[in-house]
């Protein structure tokens, strides 16, 4: 079992300061489209880069448990909210994933190890509504 | 509709940086215990940070609606991964909220606004587990 312990402090004005033992601090807002400032992270925002981050760092486990030799990876990440009978809810992820090789071997490889990340990722797997992934492996 | 854009770019060593258009970066990266280094935001910390932030948000706003003179505001978020039968899952978020109120008429405002929030924050509507709250309100 693994425990994730954060903290929010509010100050004035909608917004406060989110923390984790350890780490920087990460200025915290509602969102401006619900009257918050513009230049700090929603909680929307940070769910969807949760997800993002979360398809790397579980890519990254298995591209190298399949021994792929990585040049770069980058992934663009659209959280989707939206009126529902039940209130405000998520009703998507798209998780859009470019990555690059070195060899011409780790191609398919990769693609293997992108979509084990995509079944096995823990952030998506707490999610209620569907995440879509789709990647593009280059060969460099 | 609304939609949240992030970005993830990956640098060595099981860590990349987190983006969202206007906002500071947030470095990002896979948590200590699965090989990772410490003092980086991982995925994990940023779904729980992103529970704690919208129950913060989704307060501010009920807290306001229902006209509380809101002096502090903090809450504790833990979240809870473990194994499954279907792989790692999270499976219980625990949020601790302290608040304190300038006024003794607020007290019971606040309890409900709380109440609101609880059941009207978006990013626990978007979770499969439990998130559960258990809240303070003092009077200064």
């Amino acid at each position: 079992m693994w425990k994730y312990d954060t903290s929010v402090v509010w100050h004035k004005n909608k917004t406060g300061d989110l923390r984790a033992a350890g780490n920087e601090k990460v200025e915290v807002a509602t969102p401006p489209d619900f009257g918050g400032p513009s230049g700090k992270w929603s909680p929307e925002q940070l769910l969807t880069g949760a997800v993002g981050s979360c398809l790397m760092t579980t890519a990254l486990y298995y591209l190298d448990r399949y021994g792929v030799d990585l040049q770069s990876y980058v992934n663009k990440t659209v959280g989707t909210m939206d009126k529902t009978p039940d209130g405000l809810a998520f009703t998507r992820v798209d998780v859009d994933i470019e990555l690059t090789v070195t060899n011409d071997g780790d191609v398919e490889k990769a693609r293997k190890a992108l979509h084990s990340a995509e079944k096995h990722c823990p952030i998506s797997a707490a999610l209620l509504c569907p995440v879509q992934v789709d990647a593009t492996v280059n060969r460099d």
